[in-house]
């Protein structure tokens, strides 16, 4: 039972799931060219010899009444020496057939299962509606070339380029020299085929080949998606065929010892003649050992990476192309090139990689809000979004996107690195041992908590013993947020910031620290461990982070003209890991909802990585970064004023009318200069 | 009186000269903005602002009845301020103005002067209907750059950009990192003006800044043209503005030691692993030290030399490029590239030249005919010939074209050194003291001749003083031609080549080396001098490389069905000082009335020198390559039988009746082996 009238004996009904494109094909039609034909995403390296077996389907037989079609046992010519021959050496999994070699003798229905698609879906994003698509800059096309023949002369390279034409349907072809000496000895060995990995660039109209072996080319192609921050570089390594990310590895950007923060390395170029050299050298160094920790991880050869994207805030952009960030320090904070830019993997000295690897660097928004910020609205895409959601992306720098499918703005705001752990007396990096999730009990003043490496809280039997490998060795980015906004909902520290004497407080956890108080959350030093306390310059590094935050985002309200957003999003590894209700209680974000506060982590590198995974998406966040409108901060006099406000905990203007549903903060004040001790006693409500 | 009706106080009508282009305009609007509304031909650097002085006109004053217009006083504004400030610096032509200074006022007829205009006629083309015009793909340009702003931020070369598009209507521009690591402090230090040297590829649609100076930059730009020979390798350093030529030198390519002619540089990369590499490092090496030699020559910094256009045979081509020429070596002879490239000099390690410096390649027609021959059609265009002409390029290596407008033909054949002098007992190079012209009169057997350096015959008073210097050191290749010719004539040398004995010829110069003889050209032993000769071993030589160039050419004339050619041209250095008449009766080229055979002077150097100045001009001979047949000699069955043939002087087979118009050959034969020596003797006529 077919669905047009037809002669059986001269073509057959061929139908594609799950796109349930269909066709009819002459009888002895290989399933890949029908697939081909009506559009149907059906993988092939190889070009259909019966070589690379990324073209795996799965025909079905019997009755498919959903398509008004009966699939009898022959409707594909049989099980070929080509399909056991591969199937012996690799493996392949039963009723599985090589498209390229099965030809269809009547009216099927052929699966295509998502490994076979060369557009298989392998970002999924965390806030948004589409997934991301395989389409890489970068891949691997097993070519046929015609020999030369002595009468009508051309060069080998012009008839490899005439095969890719012919065999991939790709535009220009443009191969650097080292390949050019490469090719004569590879077609010969090859016996008139090779494979090639063939780069398309989206500013230059023309390909180039990458690379080039004899015959079908086993070997993969990856790509490292890269992160480069001011405290960390991380770097994610994927397949470019199947997008997989293999491994993922970071390392502290050396460029630390030059200044912490990013106006204390400008500072460092501006007073050092050539220290905009050195911390360059730095960070390209320390690319070259980030290659080579990351392939050994994942057990590849560092020169099968051919392409590298890169996210950066504009300083690290800067430095890492070479060129001296001094205009970045000063009004107007002009950028040297705002453009992305695609560049060989050579232009930076990156070695370790394949010596014909490109980069792509994303685009900058502006002197302040660098590529990393495009990544980030690459990934989250407030420009698609019907609710008007801020997000953050908290780092040394913190990033800010606020908007709508209407309008988006941005910008950047100074937060420091406290929320990194660092500038806080027991603060340290996430890592096994440190503190990450606190909670202090209203009534008795005691903390438990939680380190990174164990699921207990230190108030749980074995707690003790989890913990014995790593010790208990500090507070990260997370515990400390936790840590004062606990200490706030418990009282223990006022509006202001202060806290109070163990005598205002009725706990001998609070300690005195000269003329101020820490609060001890963990004394190990009986067992020769530390004595882990939050200091009062603790509370004020992060009065300072947290203000510099909040200021950014009542900046992008104000030119918004909103009072209130939407939806808020926490981007950032550190992001991740951030309470939405401790951030709240900290007046870090805007008064929302709890449950429109999302995490989607590491939204930069997820950018990085789906420019790595789908090459149009670099056209795409090329054309949305003009959309994007700009606030500077550094100049903006109501900074200042926001600033001041948002010092306090949660704020002093603002209310937070969506916080005050879930908690009530006590109403204490600690500040005794002016209506003394006693004034400031907690009043238990 | 006015050619239109109109208002005399609003505008004037322009009319420039020698285009003949006329309009009306506003008064107050500068000449040079008229012209280039009207599309009239008139230079700018620095874009109309009175800094480079490129757009001097001359103003007509009086009647110009051809016009239609009189052209008062105050036709153009008073010379100005900027004007009288140029010319107290730099000097100005009395009636010259700025065209961006002078303003119309009233009816005027403008002057243009040649080098005023942008496109130059600068290469006069020696056989060719068209001339060629500046229109390099480098060229200096003067912009003023939007100042960066705060609240509209965009990348300081997204703004450069931005204004050399608007100023001067280039498409997208690129830049590579070392541009942009100086771009900032540029546009500083000139207050946010800038000169930029521009290049415009012609594969890439986009530009390229090669360089960037604060302000208005006064250098100038260079380009080379390199002729790269098997033997010698040639550069003319031109001006890129104007064409004008600084400079000529030339090297001994140093591969020699590899190998005398190309055969044996390829079996060398075959005996020899690395071989290749090693001959890559010698030509790269000379070049380097050409470039130096020859900016050295011309005064110049080899820093502002930003273009470099190559010709050459496909052995060198590949050797320079870094590619293993072995496939040159062995039927198909394939090419590892035929087409044209566009490289970065210092992707063949040129570094004496600019860093940014381009490079550009003509493309090649076969695997034995190169871009040298391309560059000889790109000069000669037989393409557009309207005679069936014949271009020989005579070399290490003799490149043939044959065609018309209807159809080309190229071929190559191996003619070896011994026209150049190598392979000859006292063969030496075209130098001071080598015999280059030979008369022997037919009667007495007694020779005169010319040395190069001296324009007296060796008979004349004077001779001997004028010739002190260098004395009279061997023969070159244009004498060797003219002495065996002259042989011929004098009846000292048979149909078969075979040199008479004394006894034979009746000239005792004619002297006994064992078994055959030599004749004494020059004895300069009583002076201490050399005793030169032509010996027997001299004439073979000769007469293997002139069958070798017929053979090609007749084979050509097979594939086209032709008998005979319409026009002959002799190209490359050597070609510029053969006496047609004399390589008529060798036979080295076919029978042609004497005044169709024209020197063309060195065609290849030529076509490198149009290719470097006329962007256009690449894309040109890209596209007739294409267009041209390659005839293969060295497989070709007739190739032999028609060198055997070409082996006689001038030819065992063919009949040269224009030849035989002006010359009778004496009837001798010097075979002693079949008939006895007396029958050999030459019959008065």
């Amino acid at each position: 039972m077919t669905d047009t009238t037809h002669t059986p004996t001269e073509d057959a009904l061929v139908i594609f799931t799950p796109s349930g494109k269909r066709g009819r094909f002459a009888l002895g039609t290989p399933v890949l060219t029908a697939a081909r034909q009506l559009g149907v995403d059906l993988d092939s390296v190889c070009g259909g010899r019966g070589i690379c077996s990324k073209c795996q389907i799965t025909p079905g037989y019997g009755e498919f009444s959903k398509h008004g079609v009966t699939v009898e046992a022959d409707a594909l010519t049989d099980w070929n020496a080509v399909e056991e021959r591969y199937k012996t050496k690799r493996g392949m999994i039963d009723g599985r057939r090589l498209g390229c070699q099965a030809k269809v003798m009547g009216d099927v229905v052929i699966d295509v299962p998502p490994e076979s698609q060369v557009h298989k879906q392998v970002i999924r994003k965390s806030a948004s509606q589409r997934d991301i698509v395989m389409d890489p800059a970068t891949r691997a096309l097993y070519v046929e070339v015609a020999e030369p023949d002595m009468h009508e002369p051309t060069g080998d390279f012009e008839r490899l380029v005439t095969a890719l034409q012919q065999q991939w349907g790709v535009g220009e072809v443009a191969a650097e020299l080292p390949i050019l000496r490469r090719l004569q000895p590879a077609l010969r060995k090859g016996n008139w085929s090779v494979t090639v990995a063939l780069h398309k660039g989206n500013h230059d109209a023309r390909h180039r080949i990458l690379d080039i072996w004899p015959g079908f080319h086993e070997g993969k192609l990856y790509g490292l998606a890269i992160d480069l921050g001011s405290t960390t570089i991380a770097a994610h390594l994927c397949d470019l065929h199947d997008g997989s990310v293999l491994a993922s590895s970071g390392v502290m950007n050396p460029q630390i010892r030059f200044g912490e923060d990013l106006m204390s390395r400008v500072s460092y170029a501006m007073m050092n003649p050539g220290g905009d050299v050195e911390m360059t050298a730095a960070v390209r160094t320390a690319l070259n050992g980030l290659v080579q920790a990351i392939a050994t991880e994942a057990k590849i050869v560092p020169t099968s990476i051919y392409e590298i994207t890169f996210v950066c805030n504009p300083v690290m952009h800067h430095l890492l192309l070479g060129i001296d960030p001094v205009e970045l320090g000063q009004a107007p904070f002009a950028l040297a090139t705002s453009g992305s830019l695609v560049l060989d993997a050579a232009d930076l000295d990156i070695k370790a990689v394949n010596p014909a690897a490109r980069v792509y660097i994303l685009p900058c928004i502006a002197g302040h809000v660098g590529a990393d910020c495009a990544a980030v609205a690459l990934s989250e895409e407030p420009n698609k979004s019907k609710e008007m959601v801020l997000i953050v992306d908290v780092g040394t720098n913190a990033e800010l996107l606020l908007g709508n499918e209407s309008r988006v703005l941005a910008c950047s705001s100074p937060t420091g690195p406290a929320f990194e752990g660092a500038q806080i007396s027991s603060g340290q990096r996430a890592a096994p041992g440190a503190i990450e999730r606190v909670e202090i009990d209203p009534e008795t003043k005691e903390a438990r908590f939680r380190v990174i490496g164990s699921d207990l809280w230190s108030s749980d039997p074995g707690f003790v013993a989890a913990t014995s490998n790593s010790g208990i060795t500090g507070i990260c980015g997370s515990g400390i947020i936790e840590a004062v906004a606990e200490m706030r909902m418990a009282g223990l520290v006022d509006q202001g910031g202060l806290i109070g004497s163990a005598d205002q407080t009725g706990t001998t956890r609070c300690i005195a620290e000269g003329r101020t108080h820490s609060y001890v959350l963990h004394d190990g030093t009986a067992n020769g461990g530390p004595l882990i306390t939050v200091t009062q310059g603790d509370i004020r590094a992060i009065q300072l982070a947290k203000a510099a935050l909040y200021a950014g985002a009542k900046l992008l309200m104000d030119e918004m003209q909103i009072e209130t957003v939407e939806k808020v999003v926490l981007a950032g590894a550190f992001g991740a890991h951030i309470s939405p209700k401790h951030a709240m209680v900290l007046g870090m974000i805007p008064d929302v909802a709890l449950d429109k506060v999302i995490s989607a982590g590491n939204a930069a590198g997820t950018g990085a990585r789906i420019a790595l995974c789908n090459v149009a998406a670099r056209d795409y966040i090329e054309a949305t970064v003009h959309q994007i409108h700009k606030v500077e901060t550094a100049i903006e006099p109501r900074f200042q004023e926001h600033f001041v406000n948002a010092s306090a905990i949660p704020n002093a203007v603002d209310t937070f009318p969506e916080l005050s549903k879930i908690v009530t903060l006590p109403q204490v004040s600690f500040n005794t200069s002016g209506s003394g001790g006693a004034g400031g006693r907690r009043r238990r409500g």
